[in-house]
């Protein structure tokens, strides 16, 4: 497996990730470019039973949280900055939207070459999106100081599953030449009907009774109330973690 | 070159990139995980030189703006899901800060998939981080619609310079087991060392007339105001492309 062809492992083995190729995957993922070479991110790595039952509940219990031998949790980071510019008798201002904004291109980038480095070293991973939902509790467990933000977990150890390759939409469906062009309902059609006709969406949506994909997504996976409580829980945990809003 | 030592690319051969391979990095793009696969991102491919003029002042006239043969403008996208879900009676709820900022994580994920991909087919990049400087000239010259926020382009082409690879901080710097620990000041000093001592900053900081690295980032590449003046323009810009942000 590998990147070209990326499944989400959320079944590992029971073996553990040897010291060394951790380190040589995570330095990799400091090759992939970033703002100013500054790099203002960092990762938390979690290998403790005790530390990832405290973390489950904030990954909602999904079992790979526990199961997996390695959580990465990959975070935006001015608090070393910050201690540097200290001692270089200047301030680090970037405890700002902006600089929370581009830390985080940084640290997905980071994220994403890591992701790459495992597969082709025989791993295999499932990125945890519920750090958004439980910033609170992430950052009390795992002690993130001033200027430090979790934005997205890794589960990471050997695949004890070789799930199939998920549908994507068509690539016209992203892809813009030159300039943007908005789909008309009829086309917009057409780009989702591998996804919608897809087995695995046709059971999801007949288990959770509901008319159609888009409105399972919406209405049940990721709905609007959800997003606007998210929000303000974002808002409300940067000013915490000493970012300026405005 | 690949991945794992990846240079950026600011000079490039004046060879086409086929559109096949073209079609191949961004396919392989999509294969990166995202959020619950409704890939709520875009890109903007910049082909023709007028286009690529059009840009130029708004990526401050860099020459690889310009000289690359294929500009890539990675956006958050909102505006295809709205309206399938338009099409399929109901309402997409991400036009908010926290469907923003997931939109952001999958398009980063996406475009470092593609800056991977576009390495080991021999392609070099370098990302430019304009785009946040001007939100207003990029959206207007790609005509990007309600929903489609740009964050970050990627100057694309086969390489004319093979430089250096750039010193990164020690991987110390960057990990942390189990929980977090910020650095004393003394251990900041070690762990800035090397970068403090590359030749290169070096003689960046010289030019500049600094006193030292730290400085010449935040005073004057990175500073604070601008930081304050962009995080301004990038919550206008938000609502004016549709995000309701409170």
């Amino acid at each position: 497996m590998n990147y070209k062809d990326h499944r989400s492992i959320r079944s590992f083995l029971p073996k553990e990730v040897a010291s060394n190729l951790l380190t040589e995957i995570l330095t990799i993922g400091t090759r992939a470019s970033n703002t100013g070479n500054f790099q203002s991110y960092s990762v938390v790595v979690t290998q403790e039973q005790a530390m990832k039952e405290k973390l489950a509940p904030f990954h909602f219990n999904q079992p790979m949280a526990t199961q997996a031998p390695v959580l990465l949790t990959f975070c935006v980071d001015y608090n070393r900055l910050a201690t540097w510019c200290d001692a270089r008798a200047t301030e680090c201002g970037h405890l700002n939207l902006m600089g929370f904004y581009n830390g985080t291109l940084d640290a997905m980038l980071f994220a994403q070459n890591v992701a790459v480095a495992a597969e082709e070293n025989g791993l295999g991973y499932c990125f945890l999106g519920t750090v958004l939902y439980n910033l609170e509790g992430i950052i009390q467990t795992l002690a993130l100081p001033r200027g430090v933000m979790p934005v997205l977990t890794m589960a990471l150890g050997y695949p004890a599953e070789n799930p199939p390759l998920r549908v994507r939409l068509p690539l016209e469906a992203i892809v813009h030449y030159e300039k943007y062009t908005s789909f008309p309902t009829e086309k917009v059609e057409t780009l989702y009907r591998d996804v919608e006709n897809d087995p695995f969406y046709r059971e999801q949506v007949k288990k959770a009774g509901r008319e159609n994909l888009a409105q399972l997504i919406m209405e049940q996976q990721y709905p609007s109330a959800t997003y606007e409580k998210l929000s303000a829980e974002l808002t409300r945990v940067l000013v915490q973690q000493g970012y300026t809003l405005d």
